[in-house]
């Protein structure tokens, strides 16, 4: 049986699930941190990710050693992995993350990058291959679920190929971590969102101290 | 003791707590259902509001007559009621309630609408008495106080008025009916919030069936 095709995101209590960019966009470049709009940037998006770096799972995932909090928030990033057996994700994610992934990259499976430019794979310690697809957002998708067997697909990121996906009719499912932050500008996950085709349905609603996990099916109308 | 400052209201996944204006606004005059984009309007904000519809006190409140569903849905709605003193809100709300509350206003408290213009104020029955305050809305709001005595103040809307609050720093604590539904245009609900300076604490968070409801108190920063 073919896996679900799904992204799972933090997100703002007003929408956002990435301050606004900065120019330059190489947040975590060496020396980038000097730029009081980078010190912003990284401020903002650490509030949002908050209730994540405490975790046991993603300390060990990223390579921070042992120790960390257990309890639903662990879980939920245990099962999020888990589940995945490949991931998609944009070209400005990629060049965000190929900055600031460990050598060990954090996916440990393949990874799908949607671009317009060729390039060979991308081998990781620890199982990440990055693969650059650039003939559209389906075919990336196509080889992703190829990859990934029974398990599933996600989407990783950023917020504008999540939308593309969504509005393409290829997600069933997704899930956002409801921060409590306020963002008032950034990069809003539903902006351009093709919303009178798009009908949800609420799978889980799951409270945590830090968050609330909010996980709906997509179908369409 | 003085009461709290607070608003409710049901949101869209995307943010909206009202779908996008329509020309003449009077949405729930008669014959304007003959209008597509009035119908379209009427469509959206029934889905957002659909938890509430069904409820008990809902229905008893607006004089629907007896029966509906009990649970927790039902209960914030009666809490949410009675914890309330008296009610602010703008002028825009006002119109629209105007044509389609009941004689019997479901509000039964003075309720305080921030305008221009001068109005001598309008008794409804069962106890709603409509105040027009034309000196901003801190006034508003002092006199609202002034009515509820040790019960809190609500907010009621409409969203841009609600921000002008939030803004002032004048909002205690706001509770949201996360709703399973995305607009993709209206009035969102934290445009223009003064992001920098407020701070959220998480207080509850409670799903039920039908919408997830997120409580929180703000704070300076």
């Amino acid at each position: 049986m073919a896996g679900k095709v799904f992204f799972s995101v933090s997100m703002s209590l007003d929408g956002f699930v990435a301050p606004e960019s900065v120019p330059g966009g190489d947040v975590f470049g060496p020396g980038r941190q000097d730029d009081p709009q980078v010190r912003r940037w990284l401020a903002q998006w650490t509030e949002l990710q908050q209730w994540v770096f405490p975790q046991r799972f993603f300390r060990e995932n990223v390579g921070f050693g042992a120790g960390g909090e257990e309890g639903r928030d662990n879980d939920i990033l245990r099962e999020t992995f888990e589940r995945t057996g490949a991931s998609v994700m944009g070209k400005r994610m990629f060049d965000l993350g190929e900055q600031s992934w460990p050598e060990d990259a954090p996916f440990h499976t393949p990874v799908f990058v949607v671009t317009h430019t060729g390039r060979d794979p991308w081998e990781r310690l620890g199982g990440t291959t990055f693969h650059f697809v650039n003939d559209g957002i389906e075919r990336a998708l196509d080889r992703a679920r190829e990859a990934a067997g029974d398990r599933d697909v996600r989407i990783a990121g950023g917020g504008t190929t999540i939308l593309e996906y969504l509005n393409a009719g290829l997600v069933d499912e997704f899930s956002i971590a409801v921060s409590p932050v306020l963002f008032g500008s950034g990069t809003r996950l539903f902006d351009g969102v093709d919303a009178s085709r798009i009908a949800l349905e609420p799978i889980r609603s799951e409270p945590s101290s830090r968050v609330t996990h909010l996980t709906y099916a997509v179908h369409r109308r």
